[in-house]
């Protein structure tokens, strides 16, 4: 399996994680661990730069896994940048994942807000990973702006209801000179196998890990369906056929003939 | 996670293969070693028992691997009952998975033949997996004639249509007092991760594996995507639902309180 | 659009209905006359011959709706073929629906019992269209029966879950020498409007209608829509193609020009 | 069913039609007739102000059905308004359906060309109906850009694929205060009928009535689909649910009884 890059940083693992909704620290941390993801995705309201003792910075090994604070919960891009801002300054890191979600009750993003933001803030010298809808006239705008990657979602954030844009998410993949990052949906591992199976670059995968009865458990799962998904990619998988095709010589003519 | 067992087997991989479609023997056993499937499906007509150099019996380790050969080909029950018995004499095994479809386009299995099999070859010793439709009253049918498992396809075989029966395969699952292997169509491991997923004790594949660019690859590809659907059932899915649900605590108040 | 015959009966109406779960027998009589069925399935158990007053065979107008009497209930073809017998003496009709499903919780009916009383049921004179699965093998074996008709399911009786089935029921249509009625599960008009588009010659809705806010208006919409898809099918649909066609011509050479 | 209004213009026929790919005038005109539709789109480029004989001019029946002109071609904002003020001119209407696809290979639109474009054309005086991706935030923002409707694809132009965005239709038919015209994609009856289910307000129908081998049946068949549609929503579908429910009482008791 090739490794990959976002910016000038490889990764091994193409499973992106976050931090959010676990029960506990410890959970967290063991869950994280697991998966061998090398970025997490991380709350900028969970960070207080001025607290020696936060729970998520001390817990994991930043040694083999980075943070990507994330802008949850901003409106527009101005918050945005700000946010960001911020972010690198207590957290020490200029990538940025971008989220601008106005609406409350489905946190879709807002493509305006986010395009702007992601110009804005790629000026600045931001490495920036934007949550978008899986719009591919979007995605290339957003490469004209100066992206790094683009995270365009399966399906509303926490819904788990899966891939819901495969149709829009192949012609992304077809035409995007960035890294695609599927955020956002991700219910269970069959539907990051599918993922990587299209042809997107990795997966962020959050509320799945996190609510599920054995994170850690259900942590392996997703690092092993990643891997097994994009080695199917990389060893190419057949189209569908209408007709059947025997797997096995039938036995009809052997039996004629007895 | 768990072994499983069918009649006194037990199993530590959930992955069943076909020795169908390969280039060559020499392809075939690499990615059958890879899978490290434990359990493999072989054609009745490709077997000559006569033959000492038979190219599947030479090829594969069978202190690993044991075969399971299949009826491929027949059209009623006395022709499979017929094939089971030189089966059985030319394998020494009494396992036989069970294979009557007439219909030489679709290969779509024949509910009232595969009974009338089943019935015959479960009096007569046989541990018999019979290749059915996901019909949830014909696997309850086939647990009263004494089948040692079910069989329901995902779609017809060689389509790589992947899981066309899912309302199907959950009923029969719910209901099942006997393992149930999901056989024919899983075109990708995010197929035969789904089929895990929804609690199925295991998968067969082979097209999907053996007319790959790189069978040894994607059997590992689905090994993973099998070990991960099962590593997933175990530790329990969320449910989809409906709002979105934010993973990282939105950064709105936060900004609010500026 | 065509009319078509089941046995030597000829339709106007593409749309069969039911006459369970509506909230009275007043409400029923306005949603089959607005629906324009030529065919309406009713239970044997709500049939009394002996008694004059019977709700539903003094609401209908029998010159315009035929009643379709069903074995709802039965658990095998002995007790269909009583329950068959009963329901000839009682409407005077041949015409028989027959339903054999032994599992209370999700009405699956039993390919078995199905094909045996279809066989007895041919026999003795019946006009038989047996609920199935949407089995393509066990529709040729009922052919060979002397069913009249098959009606293979879209998804669970009274699901709502619409085609489920669609890879199943266009291998059925394809191959039918026989009517092919989709029964079970159709929820909604464009369930329908999809059926006919497949080239089912029939749809069987009751739920649907039934309890519907309002069942005369629902009766209306199912019966344009099974009407539409007909039509659709008669006409020719395109198929999917993967890049899309501007409909429009392109302003851009246009505007090159300016 | 209920009429609707766009702007001030209060339309009977939810379906709304195009102009283009027809193989004459003769059969397009027939065709547009047979749908009752009351709004059809022309592109620009078809429009030859200038010309007296301009068959789609001519051919149709201006007090029955409206030309809504489309920008389809342009890139950028900028050329969409001045596209718009010559097909005022032309066609000596303010309506304008806004088409920005710089994409050749999938005309998908451009979120940020097609808020910038709305903006001013809704400032300039024109009653504007911008074709975009199914993005619930964009939406929002043409709201409150002053758009007179919003034009959500079902999947790319002339795909014929159907309705590939239904989780994000639900979420902007929830959140909409102007009409939802699901546009693009649309192949078959069965889709604008699960689309006018879904509670769109209208359909738009090209390339799968034009390209058919019967135009006027296809016409006649959306037309029905979509009053069958929008029926159903108006008198309540009921949910799907996981049991089967028996439609007919079972007569289990009954035969249990004898």
């Amino acid at each position: 399996m090739e490794n990959f890059k976002i910016a000038d940083k490889e990764f091994k693992s193409r499973l992106f994680t976050g931090t959010g909704k676990f029960k506990n620290s410890q959970l967290m941390k063991e869950a994280l661990e697991a998966s061998e993801s090398e970025l997490a995705t991380v709350a900028l309201k969970r960070v207080d730069a001025g607290d020696a003792h936060d729970q998520i910075l001390t817990h994991l090994n930043h040694d083999r896994i980075s943070l990507l604070p994330n802008t949850s919960g901003v409106r527009t891009a101005k918050e945005a940048v700000f946010a960001a801002q911020l972010a690198r300054e207590a957290l020490e890191t200029n990538w940025i994942k971008l989220e601008i979600h106005p609406d409350p009750k489905y946190l879709m993003p807002d493509p305006i807000e986010t395009l702007k933001a992601t110009e804005e803030l790629a000026k600045l010298g931001f490495i920036v990973l934007p949550y978008i809808h899986a719009d591919p006239v979007l995605c290339k705008r957003l490469e004209d702006a100066g992206t790094s990657a683009v995270m365009p979602l399966g399906s509303p954030i926490g819904s788990n209801k899966g891939l819901k844009t495969i149709d829009f998410l192949e012609i992304i993949i077809e035409q995007a000179n960035v890294p695609v990052v599927v955020d956002a949906g991700i219910g269970a591992p069959s539907d990051a196998a599918k993922a990587m199976e299209l042809g997107a670059d990795a997966c962020l995968v959050n509320t799945a890990i996190a609510v599920s009865d054995n994170p850690v458990q259900m942590a392996i799962a997703f690092k092993m369906a990643i891997e097994a998904g994009r080695m199917a990619y990389e060893a190419k998988l057949a189209s569908p056929v209408n007709n059947a095709i025997a797997s096995s010589p039938l036995l009809t003519a052997f039996l004629d003939e007895l």
